[in-house]
């Protein structure tokens, strides 16, 4: 419809996101918020940036980082080749940070040109990195209809209300309630009315932006059942879920360099088997076919490692015997078995190291 | 007090446990109940009864888990030795299990010899494998006191409740609110009092144990906040998470064997330092001096690693090169690293592999 808005928005509206990124992270535990903390070498915000990107449909991505972040912000963009991002200065909380980054569709003081209008505007989180297009074109198409949407989970512990001497006042019914979570969507001028009218004590202490456009809108937003992967990277062992996540994500493809000419047929044949067509092999001949290793056949492995490592191709060495043809299978399997872990772990301090199967 | 007690408890009273294990894990996704994973090679259930057995005040450890699991679940305790674990069979409902549970130290229904019964009674779960000896004392001090006491932490997402056409009735305010974990206790006639007491339908549809002492003993627990390693592994980047942690948490120590007997006193004092302490450094000199890799080198090397591996040592072989004297911190920095990395992924895999510094 507009400039910038290539991809068929859900119910054809024009659709923008904000990602409140300004967060300190004090729960991690760490000096580093968790939106700049790095999993696989990329920060997490990144993450959820290229979710939002990889939309078609969605115009721009306002990304709204603390005052002394912007210049990290900035950074990531161009590292990662991110394209639809305006950056734009948070306030001391959520909501005044979210209401910022409103403000760059409707006001002239934080950008220096005014971004087109979204219809509805997505607002999610720079620590949910795992968003899929699917529940977001549900919450944007929810939001076109009610005014107002968001993905809801079904809580995982009981949730009570504690009385004033730190004793159980009362359980809530498990089954009646949800843990609210992103993404959320509005229509702009919903959303943008309940920021404009609401409260410094609403702008300070609150977070929920569902329940700001029923309080000053009398929107009642709809909830749309969300999976399991929305959740909110909150501690360091979600650092470490988020981690394993990626690496499973990762293209599982390996090139493996053989020189074991008299047996490739074999082992071509056997060596996918091995590794359950998990991942897809190629079989290369080495112009050696004599044995022997010095120091400086294993240098040669490392230098040439570092060099495709820029790339961000792990080469690693692989040796594989067939001396003995009653013994291949076993060696074949072996050989499936260092090459899945090395997938798994993608540990990058192993490249250019000779293993033997 | 009584046999099998050798601790002290917290307030001088008996104290026995209770970990429901009977639940079938549909949220992880996966055929095998969550509490039967492996991580890191042990199944979950086997470190919460571990964390149980440790502390020396808690007398007995019931593991209530379904009829089909009975045998599953006594091949892990032989095979990890834990020694103060009695199995019982579950019900249909976690609160039928847990009542299942707590009648081995009433009723002579479910176990061949009464088992004593403790003045407190703590209730775990099976799937929380991180629970530190301090919350539980903490807990048990409390319900001593109070005749009940619940772990909570604060809310990770705000709670919602929905209205019949699925929209949004009313947020919760976040602060007033915590989440209930486990560990819980509770003195152990008034849990059995409220299990005798309480309807099918608390049995049924209920979960929360505070909540049936509350409305049947009129006891309001003691709520103690919890730390946040308590929380419960629920979908599969809980298992990711566990394992990592399992990882870091365990030892560190390596044994460094070289060939590089004429640096030996620089390498000794470079490494540990590249190491920056985090792991303990043992350096030993090969009676090989002179530099050559045949297949038969190699294959020994993984022979000896399968070897030690089955006593729980992984072996790698490094090789540092140190020639060239101006290159040494280079070296023993790229062995550090590799070092680290073998550490950190622990993958078994790779044992017995020859890496080069």
């Amino acid at each position: 419809m507009e400039l910038g808005s290539p991809g068929a928005a859900p119910g054809g509206v024009s659709v923008s996101a904000v990602l409140p990124a300004g967060g300190s992270g004090e729960r991690l535990g760490g000096a580093t918020p968790k939106q700049f903390c790095a999993v696989q070498g990329r920060p997490l915000v990144s993450y959820a940036v290229r979710a939002m990107e990889r939309i078609s449909w969605i115009s721009d991505v306002i990304v709204v980082v603390s005052p002394e972040n912007t210049e990290t912000m900035k950074t990531i963009i161009e590292k990662y080749g991110h394209k639809k991002v305006t950056v734009v200065k948070g306030g001391i909380t959520r909501h005044r940070s979210i209401f910022n980054g409103l403000k760059v569709f409707a006001e002239n003081e934080f950008s220096s040109h005014l971004l087109q209008k979204p219809e509805v505007v997505i607002i999610h989180d720079a620590v949910r990195p795992f968003v899929e297009e699917d529940i977001v074109a549900k919450v944007v198409m929810a939001a076109k209809e009610h005014g107002a949407a968001g993905a809801i989970r079904p809580l995982v512990s009981t949730v009570i209300a504690s009385a004033a001497d730190g004793c159980l006042d009362h359980s809530l019914e498990r089954a009646r309630y949800r843990a609210s979570e992103m993404p959320q969507a509005f229509l702009f001028d919903t959303i943008y009315e309940a920021y404009q009218q609401c409260t410094d004590y609403d702008l300070d202490y609150g977070t929920e932006c569902l329940h700001l456009v029923l309080k000053y809108c009398k929107t009642n937003a709809k909830l749309v059942e969300g999976t399991a992967d929305l959740w909110k990277v909150t501690y360091k062992r979600d650092l470490y879920a988020a981690d394993s996540i990626i690496k499973d994500n990762l293209s599982q493809q390996v090139c493996v360099i053989t020189n074991v000419k008299e047996t490739l047929a074999q082992v071509g044949f056997l060596l996918p088997e091995s590794l359950k067509s998990q991942i897809k092999v190629h079989l290369d001949i080495s112009e050696n076919n004599s044995f022997s290793i010095g120091m400086e056949d294993l240098t040669m492995i490392k230098k040439f490692a570092r060099e495709t490592k820029k790339k961000n191709i792990l080469v690693y060495g692989l040796l594989i015997q067939c001396k003995d043809p009653l013994l291949l299978q076993e060696t074949v399997n072996s050989a499936a078995a260092l090459i899945m872990a090395l997938i798994k772990d993608r540990n990058p301090e192993l490249i250019g190291q000779l293993l033997v199967a």
